[in-house]
């Protein structure tokens, strides 16, 4: 090198005084805390160590299995679950616009496309949108918001982005002013909502959802979180629920979403909530209460005691029948935000300049289905129906079944794509785990992955109550897929009991 | 509401003397400063002013111009560039696998699309990908950088992103550890750099690229920079490098990214190097160097002086010819990071679980064209030249065309996609825009938009030396537009000048 580092101005007793100002390669201990300090359980060792596994079973290594079973992560599309034809076919002709006289689509699949088309000013999906998202399915988000409700929405409150986690970071950077800030988190919750506001610096206060009560939490929990909150000097900003339950499968009902609409309305608290699963409901009688509608219709009641009261809802392509994750679309609703906020986040959303085109148009076909007597209605009833009564079949099954597992008991699985069942864990189990420095249910999904190739995470990463140990594992495997996983499931299971002793715990 | 706020627990004392800890609604005060003190121009005061005029025009209102032209962004497609058909054929391909068998796509465009519907498990276009994003087209990039740098490159250090935007906000949020780091960013500079480390509450360091010497930098600047950073205990991380240029349009010659790479290695400071517009090279004689292939070089003469250099280099499917900002696909490449660091990076990939999978096979198809003898070869080579010769026109005629206009002059375009035009302002023009509150040349493109609907972005949103004043443009309208521009811009100047007086800048 011709030059070399001068630092003639400089204070060099500073220097001396603080090494880390010293110019030094850049290693993890310079790395921000805050990132180094975040969980994400989901993706975290046990599917890590899934993916060596896999590239040992590709590599022709013999193992205990002949493939993985990927139970970790609500991703359909992965385990077998098939798009739906007329959402691909719209969205195959958007990015190939000479299909739109292939003479292969049907009319309306072309009708769409040429909409879509025409929304981006013909761009096609090859160009940028405005950063909150093309304003046609901003518009269909707000239809079906008042069809789905009963209140009207406006574009304006309406946010497109890249899944729902993207809106979900968002919306915690913008509400975690310091690191006194905190939000009330849901124990067990979906790791994201800890990782995110970890990464920012702000506050973590779980409330308990109670397994004997079917996974929900009561007003006095929420009351107490708070005022321990408060005790300990934190500025409580929000309060995120994920309905239905994430990783726990529970779908809330309407006096559920009431009592927590007042405590946060009470405690001004921003509401977030997580309702990407909302078309995931299995059990007879069970049904979707949006925190939008019914806090509308509190407000309709009482406007006064409502008037403050602010909410963010999520949604996503991800989830529902449409299982469309690679897709990355997805929504954000803001309820009872000031303009000035709202122009704040859309700076935010500006600096990703915008979510990539064709994920929108999925969101907007997702929100705005074929209606009787479109041509492609009978196929997309037909092929939303299986994958429907495929997902309750499962998760039925699937609660069945878990519970027949000795030292294993499952709550209903009511929505959502998961069972979080708790595993009783002999007491030489917990005690091995300690010895590897391992939290105990971790090292029962690792036993599980080796031994049978099932995939699953441990409750800890989810958070759970103290002493006791969960996994989640997802109901999407295929029928026949799932029996296998059942059978392995006991048979490993019974074996662990055998190893670590039955009894004592 | 049947319940009332209780706080009997909490210190009531306490919140008397902090009000902010008084539960109250979210406001614009409630917002994380970081977040509120952040600017992005790009898709400022200006752009938004256009959104509201091309809605007068939707609505039949007569203003001075029928359409807007948006030279305010690098959005190809949104100005009339078409996609490459290849491309596209595949993509639509592996959105909808029907088309494989529908006898109506060259065969090469077949194959590629079952390649990537392999490497997907034939999950698809729809499923989540691992959190670094799909290893087939990881092992593309790899192979492309090989070919364009001739040293090897790893998958494991390739990882695909939502454009080059979200590699660029992660690198930037695990530098900055506390708010004592700072960057070193390019003054004029693309404003993601700063909006991103503002965000993060990191210390932006300008270093000037002086507009005399064909917008580049020199040691000393750096030097300059460097010291004085460190004399205010500012612990300098990471410098920012942008070549091919963004707004300026320079290209760097190889001695100039030698310069910086010494001065980065010899500072330890990791490169950030933006290289996006790596195929936008329009100048006979200027050619791209990549820092990854300069640095290799310097390693391979000097393997300790350069053994700690650490590079995160970033490239993107919107611009170079493809222009597919809409896909937003990206990747970035980490150089000299440890196994420790790169884990985090993945973690943090993680909690945004992956980036969309079609724009990942975009990344895959843009740095894996069709090769001689392929069915698709012959029209992608025609599609392909005619954009780059059209870029390559544009660039030589924008720039003889503004050193034309009276009080505007241009650098020449070297590459990427902008001109960055100095504009003197008449003393009374920078009187107006004082007392307006306005960046004098906010005011100046403010003016330009609502007499001629060119949008534009004030050179103030991208930094510039004081008492300066710019404009970006891009060079992307179609010829027949770009002289619609020039002509309205001449004018508009022409009047402009007598409007405030011509002389007594």
């Amino acid at each position: 090198m011709a030059q070399t580092w001068s630092c003639s101005h400089a204070d060099w007793t500073l220097l001396k005084k603080e090494s880390s100002l010293m110019p030094h390669k850049f290693t993890l201990q310079d790395m921000d805390n805050k990132i180094r300090t975040a969980q994400y359980a989901v993706r975290g060792a046990v599917p890590a160590r899934a993916g060596e596994l896999q590239a040992k079973l590709k590599a022709g290594e013999k193992l205990p299995f002949d493939r993985l079973v990927f139970c970790n992560i609500g991703n359909p599309h992965a385990v077998g679950q098939k798009p739906i034809t007329f959402y691909r076919q719209v969205a195959a002709a958007v990015t190939d616009p000479s299909l739109l006289t292939a003479g292969i689509y049907p009319e309306d699949v072309k009708k769409r496309a040429t909409d879509y088309l025409a929304a981006t000013n013909n761009a096609g999906s090859g160009a940028y949108t405005d950063s909150s998202g093309l304003l046609l399915v901003r518009q269909q988000v707000a239809e079906f918001l008042l069809r789905r409700d009963g209140f009207p929405s406006e574009p304006k409150d309406i946010y497109l982005t890249t899944g729902a986690s993207e809106g979900v970071k968002r919306a915690i950077s913008a509400l975690i002013k310091d690191e006194r800030c905190g939000m009330l988190i849901p124990r067990p919750q979906y790791p994201l909502y800890s990782a995110a506001l970890t990464m920012v610096g702000g506050r973590i206060v779980y409330y308990d959802m109670f397994e004997e009560k079917g996974w929900k939490t009561t007003y006095e929990e929420l009351n107490q979180a708070a005022n321990d909150a408060f005790t300990d000097g934190t500025k409580l900003r929000a309060m995120t629920v994920i309905n239905p339950g994430n990783p726990v499968g529970a779908v809330l009902d309407r006096e559920d979403v009431v009592m927590l609409i007042n405590f946060a309305t009470e405690q001004k608290l921003v509401i977030l909530a997580d309702e990407v699963y909302q078309e995931n409901v299995y059990r007879e009688g069970k049904q979707f209460h949006s925190f939008k509608k019914v806090l509308r219709e509190l407000q309709k009641d009482d406007p006064v005691a409502y008037k403050d009261t602010q909410l963010i809802s999520f949604h996503s392509t991800s989830k529902g029948i449409i299982g469309e994750c690679g897709q990355r679309g997805g929504y954000m609703e803001y309820v009872g935000f000031s303009d000035q906020v709202l122009t704040q986040f859309t700076k935010m959303a500006a600096t990703s300049l915008s979510s990539n085109t064709l994920g929108q148009i999925f969101v907007g076909l997702m929100v705005n289905p074929p209606k009787p007597g479109d041509p492609s209605h009978e196929l997309f009833e037909k092929e939303t129906s299986a994958i429907f009564q495929g997902l309750t079949r499962r998760a039925l099954r699937m609660t069945e079944a878990l519970n027949k597992v000795p030292g294993i008991s499952s709550q209903p699985i009511d929505g959502a794509m998961y069972a979080f069942p708790s595993v009783q864990l002999p007491k030489k189990a917990i005690e091995e785990a300690k010895q590897k420095e391992q939290e105990p249910d971790g090292l029962w999904c690792l036993q599980l992955l080796e031994k049978t190739g099932i995939v699953t995470v441990p409750g800890s990463g989810f958070g759970q109550k103290e002493g006791s140990f969960h996994f989640r594992t997802t109901i999407l495997p295929p029928d026949e897929l799932l029996e296998e996983v059942i059978t392995k499931l006991t048979t490993f299971q019974e074996d662990f009991m055998k190893t670590y002793g039955g009894g004592g715990y």
